[in-house]
C-alpha cells in the first residue's frame, strides 16, 4: 500500500510524505531552525526532539537541528541521515496516532509554510559550479567560437567546473538587483554602467555531507554516500561582464552579485526511484572518474518569466536533470582528486541544463540564441535578456505513481540597477 | 623619542612594538583563541580582557578575542581597531608599570611563541586571488601566447580576479602533499598521475573587515578602511593540471589542494609609513576604479627553498609589494562594484608579485622561465619546478628606522604525492 500521511497532500503537491526536504526557517519573530516540508506545513524538528519524539543513538539530534542551518545535520553522514527519514516518515503516517492524535502537540509541531521566512539552508563554505551539460557548453561554443568545433578540448575529459562566490547565495524570494560593471561594447574603449545582457542560468545543486580531510580524495565509488540532498539554483548571469572579464581566469563579478538557491533540499534518498542512466561517455573517461552509469535522476524543470506588466508567469524553459553530461558523483570525485578538502555544506551545482530541443535551453543567452530569436511574450512584449521587473521562477520534480517529489521554487526578481 | 616595549625585542625582530599582528594561537592542549604578536611572545587577549585591563566602550571585546577566529574583532571595525590598537601599545610601553611590574599577571598574559600552535587567523568566507603584477601578467603572456602582446585587452582595464578556495587554506607549517590529477602532457590522450609542474606563488592577501550588504558596493575613497590588515600567502599552484583545465572557466583543481598563509595579520595601520606611490596607470581606470594613489606599500619579500638534502634555506626570489600594478582598495571596490558583498574575515590576495629583474620573480615558473633556465641549488642540484621534500619559505618585512614590521614566515613543506 502507498505510503500516506495523515497530513493531507494532493498527488500534485511537491511535499509528500515521499519527499520530506530539509530546510531552515523561523517563525515570525524566532530564531532560525532546521524542519522539514510536509503538504503545506514545516514540522519543527527542533521541537520534535524536545518533545522526545526524534533521537538517535550516535547522535545529538537537538544540537543539529536548533541551529540556524543544516551543516550540523549534514556532517553526521548518510545512516544518521537515512534513520532520521525512516523515523519522520513513521511519524508521519497516516496509521501513526502520535502526533495525529495529539492536538496541543500537533498545534506545535506544525507550523504553516506561509506562515514562516525560509533562509539559505546551509552556511556554505564553498560554492563551486559546473559545466556538465554537453548542450550547454555546445551552444556557448557554438555562438561565441567555432560551431564546428564547438566543445572545448578538455570538455569530455573533465566535468569543467569553477569556484563561485558562496557570499552572495541567496534564498529564494530574495530580489535581486541588475549589477553595475565595466563591459567592452564592440571596438571602443570599456565603458561603465548596468549590465546590459542580464540572465538566468538553469542548474541543480547538491549540498555535501560529511566531507573529506585535506588530501583525501573521494573515490566515485564512495562518492554518492556524500552527497545530502538537491535543490534548484538559479546561477544569476551577467553576459557582458562575463564577455569582458573572463579571459584568462574565468567568470568573477558576473557571476557573484547573486546566485538564487531553493529552499527546501530533497534527500538523495527521496530521489532514488528516479534514478536513469546517462548518456555512454565517449571518450571513456580516465579510470578515476569512469563509472556512476546511473548517477542522473529523472527531474522535470522549468523556468518561467513573469515581466512586472504580466498576470501570470510564462513557461520559457522545460528542461530535465537527466540532460547532464557529468554525473555529481563524478563532478565531486572530479572536485576532490588534488586533494580539496569538501566541508559540510558545501553546494556543487551542475552548471546550466540544457536539453536536445531549443525550448529545453537552460539560459536567455540560448534560448533567445544570442538574442538573435527574442522570446514572444504573453503580453505582446519579448525578451532577449531579462528586464528590469522580470520574476524569474524555477521549479523542479519527479513524477513517481501517485505523487510527486518536489523542489518547490527559486525565485527571484530583478530590480533596476543602482543609480550610477 | 622612539616607541619601545619593556618586552626585548632587537631592532630586526619582526615583531617590535610598532608592529603588534593579531593570531589566533592554542596553548598546548587548550583551546585556540586571539592574540598578538611582541618579540618571542605572544600576548593572550582575552586573558587581557578577564584581567580588566582591554576594554572598549562600544565593542565587546571578550567575545571577539575568546574565539577561535579574529572574524568578529575584525567585524567591530576601523576605530575599535585603532583604539585596541593604541591601548596595546600603552600597556607593552616600557613605561607603562601595569604589565611590567606584576610578575603574575605578566607570567599569564605572554607566552612563548615556540610553545603555541598557530592557525588560521580567520574562519574565510570566501577567498579571492588577484592577478595584479603587470610583470607576472606580461611573463605569463609571453611564455604561453605572444610576446608582442603579453597583456591580455582586459588586464589594464580591471583588476583581473578569480574565486580560489576557502576549504583549503592552511597556515604556515603545515606541508602540502603533491596532487594527484589529470593532465595532457603533448599531443596525446590525457593522463592521470602526480602533478609534474608544482610551483609556489608568492603573495600578499588582506583580510576584510566589516564587510558591506549584498548590493551596496564599498567606492574606492572607503575601501581602505575595510583592510584589517596584510599576510603573506603561498598559493601553490599545479601547472601541469593549470593548463589543462584552465579554459574557459579559470583555474580549479590547479589551485585548491592548498594555499599557506602566514599566521600573524599585520593590521594596516603599523603599515601607514611604509606607503608608497602606485606607478602611474595608463590608461586611466574608468572612474570607479582611478584613484588610490599611494595604495601600495614598500614591503621586502623573499621566497627561500630548501631542499631535504640541503642545510640552510636558498633564497631564490627578491620581490616587493610596491611592484603591484592595481591597489588593494581597486581590487576591494572592483570586487563589490556589482553589488557582490564582503563579510568579516574574508581573504583577497594580490596574485603573484614579479619585480621588474628576473630574480624578482614570484614564481618558480619565471624564474626557470618554464623550465629553460633551471635554478641552481647550494647542494649542486637545480630546480625548475618544486620537488618533494621542498620546504618553500616565504618572509616579508617593512624597515623603518630602527624597527621592522615584520610578516613572520609563510612556509609549507612539499610531501611526495599518494600512491595512485
Amino acid at each position: 500500500m502507498a505510503l500516506k500521511s495523515f497530513i493531507n497532500v494532493p498527488a500534485d503537491h511537491p511535499f509528500p510524505i515521499q519527499n520530506l526536504p530539509y530546510g531552515v526557517f523561523s517563525p515570525k519573530g524566532q530564531a532560525p531552525r532546521c524542519g522539514v516540508a510536509i503538504g503545506d506545513f514545516v514540522l519543527d524538528l527542533p521541537m520534535l526532539v524536545h518533545a522526545g519524539l526524534l533521537t538517535h543513538r550516535d547522535a545529538d539530534l537537538r544540537t543539529a537541528f536548533d541551529s540556524p542551518s543544516l551543516n550540523g545535520f549534514m556532517a553526521l553522514g548518510k545512516q544518521v541521515w537515512s534513520d532520521v527519514r525512516r523515523r519522520l516518515q513513521e511519524l508521519l503516517n497516516e496509521h501513526t496516532g502520535v502526533l495525529r492524535d495529539d492536538p496541543s502537540l500537533r498545534s506545535r509541531a506544525f507550523l504553516r509554510r506561509d506562515s514562516v521566512t525560509m533562509h539559505v539552508p546551509s552556511q556554505i563554505g564553498d560554492y563551486t559550479d559546473f559545466y556538465s551539460s554537453r548542450q550547454h557548453a555546445t551552444n556557448v561554443g557554438t555562438m561565441f567560437r567555432d560551431p564546428d568545433n564547438a566543445l572545448l578540448p578538455n570538455w569530455l575529459h573533465i566535468p569543467v567546473g569553477y569556484h563561485g562566490r558562496a557570499s552572495s547565495v541567496v534564498v529564494s524570494g530574495t530580489p535581486v538587483r541588475r549589477p553595475v560593471g565595466q563591459t567592452k561594447p564592440g571596438e571602443g574603449p570599456p565603458v561603465f554602467g548596468p549590465c546590459r545582457l542580464l540572465d538566468f542560468e538553469l542548474e541543480m545543486g547538491f549540498f555535501t555531507g560529511s566531507g573529506n580531510p585535506l588530501g583525501h580524495p573521494i573515490p566515485l565509488d564512495e562518492a554518492t554516500d556524500h552527497i545530502f540532498g538537491l535543490a534548484l539554483v538559479n546561477d544569476w548571469s551577467a553576459r557582458d561582464i562575463q564577455k569582458w572579464e573572463y579571459v584568462p581566469l574565468g567568470p568573477f563579478l558576473a557571476k557573484n552579485f547573486a546566485t538564487t538557491v531553493s529552499p527546501w533540499i530533497v534527500p538523495l534518498e527521496a530521489l532514488e526511484p528516479f534514478r536513469v542512466e546517462r548518456e555512454p561517455q565517449d571518450p571513456e573517461p580516465l579510470p578515476y572518474l569512469n563509472g556512476d552509469p546511473q548517477g542522473l535522476y529523472n527531474i522535470e524543470l522549468e523556468v518561467a518569466i513573469q515581466g512586472s506588466g504580466m498576470k501570470a508567469p510564462h513557461v520559457v524553459c522545460r528542461s530535465n536533470m537527466r540532460h547532464l553530461y557529468w554525473t555529481m558523483a563524478q563532478q565531486l570525485t572530479h572536485h576532490t582528486v588534488t586533494g580539496c578538502n569538501l566541508r559540510p555544506g558545501d553546494l556543487l551545482a551542475s552548471g546550466t541544463i540544457s536539453g536536445p530541443e531549443p525550448e529545453s535551453y537552460g539560459s536567455m543567452l540560448e534560448l533567445a540564441w544570442r538574442g538573435t530569436k527574442p522570446i514572444a511574450m504573453p503580453d505582446g512584449s519579448e525578451r532577449k535578456f531579462l528586464q528590469d521587473g522580470d520574476s524569474v521562477i524555477m521549479t523542479g520534480w519527479a513524477q513517481g505513481e501517485g505523487y510527486r517529489i518536489g523542489f518547490g521554487e527559486a525565485e527571484g526578481t530583478v530590480l533596476p540597477a543602482r543609480q550610477v
